[in-house]
């Protein structure tokens, strides 16, 4: 999306009605109204803006065309279809109308707000633009709000949305495909090189499948549009069952029809904004809905959307702020793992501090900063009306801005030596997990790695407290198992110096590369204080056993580089009584929401790409688990502990050699029980990992923890596992995660597994099996038998033990139910292993 | 798989159980035991027999090397692995003969059943087999039952499954890839050249996804063996939630830990039936299961494993039924749409008749009937037990033919005029509908089509009868639509006839192929009865206006072979109070589950596959939906109509020509809601048709309908609507289907879409965003701001709105909860429409 601002800031739209366009058209400058309007917002200081893309006659032509006039004092059935009423009415003239323009569907001028094109000088924008200007010159366009994809009247919602679209290629240029009012619409906007669309706020639960069949078509018949689909952030007027109606003035009965709806129960006046109205107490059949679960109704209209859509990476949200919004993070955290491209706010969100001045309410505040990281575009409504008693208009985009800046993430990314600094550019970048063991790494990926400052400080302090509480005086032998190109050696030496011990070391590396960079380090820094060997730690031998073993082998799930295997051939190197640096690390899963990474992992069309995990640093990302407990009382906490490795390891037989016969001690299996408090999409499963380096010093990229472990520490990414298909989870669900860690002689792998269930309510069917009333005999079907023969049916005495399970199961109750699975993933190892 | 006998009806096996073995060892002849009681078994009439791979003694070797043995008095932990106690005993004699074991993993000759293999002549078997027979000739092995694939024990499981596999063309043939009991079986099956493995029953709820796994793994393996699973129709025993463990002598805490389980908590006796014990008394925490719960939950574990398993085609269930069967036909209906090839009947299922002989109870008979649809492999147990008083060991397999032969389906596809005959090899196939008003029908087409002797009957009955009832005297004109070759027009002429009056035909055919048959028929049969006119009816111009206008444009959901677009075109033939037969059709739907269909849809792995309609001979289906009310009371019946088309249609506007402006009046939407009263799995919609040829005559292929409609009709079979990936429903959930019919100038198509909804309890989460103290006002994160500035905070008030909402909205309660839903099939017919 285009706009005048390039920085990594947010970019704030005004937002343009119409109303604007007509005052702008009577200052009688020479500027065509609309450039007028847009030329004035850049000098108010926006980046862009948006407008709506048709005006108030086309709303009447249509109105005239499509709907019956409404009759005064008929509430109920205001808006009804032309088509409809044809039988009743006999006047064909606007069905006539209608069908013409069905068939040829073409605006009038007047009917939009933008036609001029072409080549003009807009002095306003020379500095950004150096040519030319139109009218829809990086305009984000409002498609008319009183289109209702989603209303029950079937034929209204035909005459709303696309029928028909255009296949490319298929016909001839004389073909007339069938478009109405969306289609001609966007089709206008394209026409105009609009790169964005803002589509109508669906209003009705129980046809979003039609709304978002509408947008699909959409999508697919203009290739090159953006849409975005402006969706209140909950609305307070459906806080019902999502099968129910949405509007409490339905006078149709509640069973669907057979055949088509006819009868229209939406109101005249399409608000453009939300339904702020709190009626629930009309309502009967259910409980009224809380705010959150009215947050995770609204949530789940757009899930729908884009589901239908298949995650078209051309939809995406204009999320509007207009209702007042909770304080509860968790249930907004989901928006995060969301395509926000566009958050509204309408001047009436703002309320006055002490001095007047429009600022934020708390929850807002803290939404929007939450919000930056994405750069959604920020679009202000109202904020010229004056509603607030101090400050210009500039004062609401001043305060954004200072939203912004003041914010965690903007902060950090902006401090050098955090993550968030380090990881510029690479947020929601899927990489492959390094495969240390099989490749080589490179000069530079050893570089990245020893820029982490923390690591190495964590590795030498733990060198250091070994050496001080080692049990014997005299000469410490260490070895630094996969030295690389030398930190950990440096590390120890500095440690050994601190510790004033009696100490040597012992290098040994197997990457021929790295093993040229260790001899020249030797050669300069470390002199006989160090013997390199060359070599693979599991097949080398040493010139003697050695006290303490020091490796750095841990990936982003700890054992996923290999550690335990690499470790278990170089344990024949370690006194019985030696120490191994790491001596533990343990493997930690959250389930995870993101539609970007889903999207980003399915992007190839590949199955293998959602079958390997990924290193990425998480950004657009939601962690679905709450803080345990859940319906069953028996969920773990928010981030579970998968399993764990140990160093030395004493229990495994080995060979002479002081090898393990099988890696088959280095299979695991974890089975995970996480609390989903909010409704979510389950996209994969996020990994961290934490080690043990030496008593209470250690490694861990644990959200909750890596800040008291190792703060600031750069070197690792958390790990994705993802899942093929997305996994609906309802609010308050329990998710059962099954991983497991595979190996055979020569490979490692993961598979991994999902199931949900929710605590739904016993069945009430009862029991058909127990026959009350003694049973009749019924007549043999086919040809007559003699009466001695063994084909003769039994008298149908129910067995006693049956009716024993009837009688002690006719208790109604509560069960957990499950309700749906992921496919396993990585089975068989396919795609994605380690090799040994 | 092969058998002794290749007839239609099911094979019956013989259970060979380890003492048949050893018994017939003792008897001297020079065969070998298994082949003597194979032998002894075929002479009994037995089809094929099963028997055990290994014996005791694997058994016992694998028991010392990887178990502890049990010590007496402690129940608790009578089974441990090896690896557990390593710590404890030190003592690693058996823990290295494992490992040696799990390296190199042979069996002893005296440990498996079968060894003798090449060239044998058996002279029992000279009629089947000329040249050579060895013991595992077309024998089904059943793996050890003692293998527990999922307990609990981590270390026990692994060294039971499969730990890894062998990668073929990965390694060279010294790769020796660690393969572990169930990998070892499976692999000395294969090189018996066994065709099938029956698996041991799963027995822990809490670990099937691990079982799943294993099977899985072991399907990758084995790539030429097919898998069998013993499933236990219920499991009295597991009457818990699915999370819950399955043991109620457990004693480990309900969390799951982090870290792998370690001691395991079931009985060392692992029976190879199914435990019938019933003591949910005992448990505590949710309320024991309803017998249709439990075998909803059997079907849940088959659920889990197929589906981890991807729907592999090489594996199947072996159904047990040694616990009785409820009198419950529709919880049963589910396994009519799985994959069960083998029914595992023990002689303890058979009642004693009146004379003693044995028979089994109605509902196992009333199964054993509806399974036989899909000639299942019957494996009769026990039987020469003699537990019966009458009959010999003979009498139990012909009990069995006695049910096939009675059947329903059997006696139906033996006797000819019936679908099931006329159907015969065209169950479940996948065929794609005709697009007739595109492609030029053959004439075998028309011959298939033209043998229904119902449908044309009922033709020339609305023919007769509207003649009949005709108001005016006079010659009364008959126009065929769409005349074939001939059939219509050959009913009309007789219902002429039959009727009196005086009438004229005009046949119309836009296939020149047919034409030429027609032109054949009216020289020799119908002389100037009868004008010929070569055209497509929605071009073509007639001498005059007709009084009835016959067509047979029907597909197998009314509409889909463009019915409605066609008789559009033809209206203008019609005088205005002239007659259409038909006069109107009506299009249903059902969901459907049918693992064969979904696997025949994705078979060739191209993703249009499931985006098509297809036209089906349904058998291995289950209807999902119940009888209607449904958890909301709002469900709709078993089986639902969408939409409806009328002829003549008189609201249309239309143009000059007599031919409407757009086709969008013939766009339809439909939205249904279905109760699903038991756990199963969306795989599609099937799709049927109902229509009325004139007044109370008319076609249908409604299944409750058509018998009384138009019983034995031949043309249709259903429709299948695919879904791409199978969408699993819990027992006692609502499931809402949209179904559009979508045109263009040229095209029309559908596009389908579900959700799945189950009542569940309102969120007890509370409500966070209304703070019952006064906020406390938080400092400012940043840098201090003049306090005159815009950018202060507010003091924190909620809004008057906001706390209204929460207020009204902390009630409890239960709501209806979205649980899950399918992609948009055929989103924007990209795949699958019909050309105008």
């Amino acid at each position: 999306m285009s706009s005048w601002n390039p920085s990594q800031y947010s970019s704030i739209f005004a937002h343009i009605t119409l109303s604007d366009i007509s005052q702008a058209r009577t200052t009688g400058s020479n500027e065509s109204p609309v450039l007028e309007v847009t030329s004035e917002a850049r000098s108010k200081g926006y980046d862009s803006v948006c407008l709506p893309l048709t005006t108030d006659a086309w709303k009447k032509r249509w109105t005239n065309m499509c709907l019956v006039p409404s009759s005064p004092g008929d509430d109920k059935k205001k808006r009804e279809s032309r088509r409809e009423s044809k039988l009743m009415s006999r006047d064909f003239s606007a069905e006539k109308k209608a069908e013409a323009w069905r068939e040829k569907p073409v605006f009038e001028a007047n009917e939009v707000t933008m036609t001029r094109l072409g080549e003009f000088t807009c002095i306003a924008a020379l500095n950004f633009y150096n040519n030319r200007l139109d009218e829809a010159e990086s305009v984000t366009a409002i498609i008319s709000e009183w289109l209702e994809l989603d209303t029950d009247d079937d034929w209204i919602r035909l005459d709303t949305e696309i029928v028909s679209q255009t296949r490319l290629g298929l016909f001839s240029d004389n073909d007339v495909s069938l478009r109405q009012a969306l289609h001609q619409e966007l089709s206008y906007a394209s026409y105009l090189n609009i790169q964005t669309a803002i589509l109508p706020a669906p209003r009705n639960r129980q046809y979003t499948a039609c709304y978002a069949r509408a947008v699909n078509a959409c999508l697919q018949s203009s290739p090159f549009m953006n849409l975005a689909i402006r969706l209140p952030i909950y609305d307070p007027s459906a806080a019902q069952d999502p099968l129910s109606p949405a509007s409490p003035s339905s006078g149709r009965p509640l069973l669907p029809s057979p055949k088509i709806q006819r009868t229209s129960s939406l109101s005249s006046s399409l608000p453009p904004t939300p339904r702020l109205v709190v009626s629930q107490s009309s309502q009967n059949t259910s409980h009224p809905k809380t705010l959150e679960e009215q947050i995770d109704a609204s949530w789940e209209i757009w899930d729908l959307i884009r589901s239908l859509c298949d995650y078209n990476p051309r939809l995406s949200l204009a999320l509007d702020l207009t209702p007042p919004l909770p304080n509860s993070p968790s249930v907004l955290g989901k928006w995060s793992a969301e395509a926000v491209r566009y958050i509204f706010l309408p001047a009436s969100a703002f309320i006055a501090n002490a001095k007047g001045y429009p600022v934020l309410p708390k929850p807002t505040q803290a939404f929007i900063r939450d919000s930056i990281t994405h750069r959604p575009n920020i679009i202000l409504s109202g904020v010229s009306s004056g509603i607030h008693s101090k400050g210009s208009e500039v004062a609401y985009s001043q305060y954004i801005r200072h939203l912004e800046r003041t914010s965690t993430v903007v902060q950090a990314a902006e401090k050098s030596g955090t993550v968030e600094n380090f990881a510029q550019g690479y947020q929601d970048y899927l990489q492959a997990p390094l495969q240390p063991l099989m490749d080589n790494l490179q000069s530079i990926t050893y570089q990245t790695f020893e820029q982490d400052p923390v690591k190495y400080k964590n590795y030498e302090e733990a060198v250091y407290k070994a050496l001080s509480e080692w049990h014997e005086d005299g000469r410490i032998v260490i070895c630094v198992a996969g030295a690389g190109r030398g930190p950990l050696v440096a590390r120890c030496l500095s440690a050994i110096q601190r510790s004033k011990r009696d100490a040597f070391i012992y290098a040994v590396e197997k990457n021929p590369n790295a093993f040229v960079t260790l001899q020249g380090r030797q050669r300069n820094e470390w002199k006989d204080k160090v013997k390199l060997l060359f070599g693979d730690m599991r097949m080398i031998e040493l010139p003697e056993q050695v006290d303490i073993l020091v490796s750095e082998l841990l990936g982003s799930f700890g054992d996923n580089e290999l550690s335990p295997e690499c470790l278990d051939g170089a344990m024949r190197l370690l006194k019985s009584d030696g120490i191994s640096i790491p001596s533990s690390y343990t493997a930690h899963l959250a389930p995870l929401s993101s539609s970007k990474l889903y999207n980003e992992a399915k992007s190839t069309k590949d199955d293998k790409n959602l079958e390997t995990p990924y290193v990425v640093m998480f950004q657009a990302v939601n962690l679905l688990s709450g803080n345990g407990g859940g319906p069953s009382g028996q969920c773990g906490p928010r981030i579970q502990e998968c399993w764990e490795f140990e160093h030395p390891r004493k229990e495994t037989v080995l060979d002479p050699q002081g090898l393990p016969l099988t890696n088959s001690h280095n299979a695991r299996f974890a089975k995970l029980r996480f609390h989903i408090p909010h409704a979510g999409v389950l996209h994969g499963l996020a990994g961290y990992f934490e080690a043990v380096l030496y008593r209470n010093i250690g490694l861990s990229i644990h959200p909750h923890r890596k800040d008291q472990i190792s703060k600031d520490m750069l070197s690792w990414f958390p790990l994705f596992f993802p899942f093929k298909e997305p996994l609906y989870l309802p609010s308050n669900s329990e998710l059962q995660v099954s991983i497991w860690r595979l190996t055979n002689q020569r490979q490692v792998w993961y598979e991994w597994h999902a199931e949900s269930f929710l605590y739904g309510l016993g069945s009430d069917l009862g029991l058909t099996s127990a026959p009350s009333t003694p049973p009749i005999p019924t007549p043999n079907v086919g040809a007559p038998i003699a009466t001695s023969s063994p084909l003769i049916d039994a008298v149908d005495i129910a067995p006693e033990r049956r009716s024993s399970v009837v009688l002690d199961t006719l208790l109604p109750g509560r069960a957990l139910v499950k309700i749906g699975h992921t496919s396993l993933h990585n089975a068989g190892g396919r795609s994605s292993w380690i090799g040994l």
